[in-house]
């Protein structure tokens, strides 16, 4: 079958990870929660561009293979919506003087982002009574009440989309699955600025942690779950 | 110049993060501990193998590639003690009956690994005073009380070493980094049973969360450190 | 109502809770978990006896009040195993020479008793798939996978029980009601060595964290929920 | 020697948590930091007044004991600020509509305090750099980044102030000694609505998690400690 990461992991090495048992289905959950992790106008840039205008506005822009993702989030919120699914929105939170630590040693530019760019996208922005979550670190569950919210919500799983597929995404997948709670990455719906990166997390996290699959089918299966039927 | 990820990582894409202000140098910190990670027989094997004969005695081995880096954490190790910095030894425990959870539903030959393979390999093996950390979950961090360690140690960074690259080096690393903890990683001392996964990791890495650097960089800054003088 | 607390926090102190709206009810939740914490012969002795003689035995023993809450912790027992909810069993793991921290300097003596003394009270010890949980620091959750087990498990809530009343009984009780678990403790299940701090804990407890109650109250509660019917 | 909790908690008891061995003296540690917990207009009123009268703003309000906490706090801020220690303000974030979770269960009222009581008490009010940490939990290191900041900030202690010694500052004080910092509660500088849970509380933090002592012993341990000399 041709996967994302195909062209990057050989097919021994996939055999290997076979070989050593890994990468089982684990399913959606009775109840999961949509996490849309970071996607604010300063990771994809206020238009649509390609990656090296798109970060003349923003540094942190990841460009247009983020406007991709947000058209692929847009009906997977939408689906949750409907079946009356929480929707949880962890964002970066801006910068205030305080917050220095490693990440301004590793990346200082993250310390200089304009105001601007910390707002919601306005395709697929949250609404009313959405669990809105700042952080201050990649993993949505680090430092903040996220899994609180969950088991408040009575889920037992998380769908995660946004960026980076090799930052927020990939550390917010580990701890959700160390929590136990089920997990599932819809392969369009992650956006990442390195190609090699975003195929190789995909590849990591599909034997390791999630299931990682097209959207078509994860859309196919949250319309059998959840209390409102598709018409 | 020449680094581990250079065949599977385009210059376009390093550039790319360049242009985003990823991958500054963060330092050992004046007091790190080395964490040595699941350094077990069951990553290993019993005898150095390669990889296709090694998985017959352990599921999870990752073969020679394994013993390579043991070699090289030996010296590491060495030079810890030396300096009378701290040892740490998170590991896998052996399951119980009641481990269960997402990791038995996506990796269910974890579960079975023989009692043998849990003990530490000799060449590296903790001494008294040691702390040894069990750990159920990949990241050491996670549902363990290593940050009470770190803080009760006076530690302020983590020379991380062990396997494998792309699971619980990976997100050890993560959340040493969210903790605000210096993170630095000898590219020579950490193994994985993917090659791709192996570089692509320690790329992402390098540019977001850690110093990964060749063990003689690292040997070289730990001699100007700690309370005792080399010869 | 005569309460736990009556005679040493006041009326106008109740008074005063009521008026700040503290102290509802918040149910058993659907699937509760029960919690024995570190109902080990350390903390009653291993015969029953008054606190004087029985910290002869063990200086961390609460004496007779302790055999007296197992006696009442021993029918719960049975309640939950009859209706399949799961058991889990936090407790003090033996101190190694690395665990020294804050707690060694704060209660040295804690730091040398009998091997013996950590073994689980075989009145109401684990039976085959409870879950056994070693810790290190007071609260149940804090730095050990204990959300993990119960997020697995499905449990909503947790009924917690054993020792102390105002030390690991009480952490456990804030971070399970910080975690959005349901809380509930049977008053005549947990323990302290302090009459006075007993008494306040269970006040401080029932009117912010969780419902404090007479046990038959709870048991009758209990016979409502899970799988199986009693005769 | 007469401590707070001195007439409520019997000698008997007393000797038996020496007996125990609990009580130890710890320190300061080398570079604590002051953590002012929840001190808003919410938790003491706009102006002083008594308990029955203040609570008429703001149901949450201690009341006049808030008030005098204040200014016991005022000088002690003073000190920290005159030695370049860092100062933290753990506060209570208003309420959204997705915050509901066990909290509002137990206590509706929380959840309708007017904005305006969510503001910093003018007289020990934050400056510039101060960490401002938002909480949605009683611990001021549950569901947050503190951690990450004291690690950041070079600190190996905690001295804990505000309110309520029975709630937030409690499991506050619990979760910092569980981390391994340096705990100090200066007993004029924490408050709570109920006479009986603040002495009760004042002793469990004193001999199993801290050093409670008066204000004056503490500024005198600060005085000796730090980077600037006081005149």
């Amino acid at each position: 079958m041709n996967r994302p990461w195909s062209n990057i992991v050989t097919e021994e090495e996939e055999r290997r990870y076979r070989a050593a048992g890994f990468g089982r289905e684990g399913g959606l959950g009775k109840r999961p929660a949509l996490l849309i992790i970071d996607v604010q106008y300063r990771t994809i840039g206020t238009r649509e561009a390609p990656f090296w205008e798109s970060i003349e506005e923003f540094k942190t822009s990841c460009g247009d293979t983020g406007w991709e993702a947000v058209r692929h989030i847009a009906p997977l919120l939408e689906r949750f919506r409907e079946r009356n699914l929480p929707v949880i929105y962890p964002y970066v939170a801006p910068k205030q003087s305080f917050d220095k630590g490693r990440l301004a040693a590793k990346v200082p530019e993250l310390m200089t982002i304009a105001q601007d760019g910390y707002r919601f996208v306005e395709e697929i922005a949250p609404q009313e009574d959405d669990v809105l979550l700042p952080k201050k670190h990649p993993s949505a569950f680090y430092g903040t009440p996220l899994a609180s919210y969950l088991i408040d919500l009575g889920c037992d799983g998380v769908v995660v989309t946004g960026c980076s597929t090799s930052g927020c995404v990939r550390s917010s997948v580990v701890d959700a699955f160390s929590y136990n709670f089920h997990v599932t990455v819809p392969e369009e719906c992650v956006y990442d600025r390195s190609p090699a990166a975003h195929a190789v997390n995909l590849f990591d996290m599909a034997y390791k942690y999630a299931d990682v699959k097209p959207l078509a089918d994860i859309d196919a299966a949250l319309a059998m779950i959840g209390g409102k039927e598709t018409s």
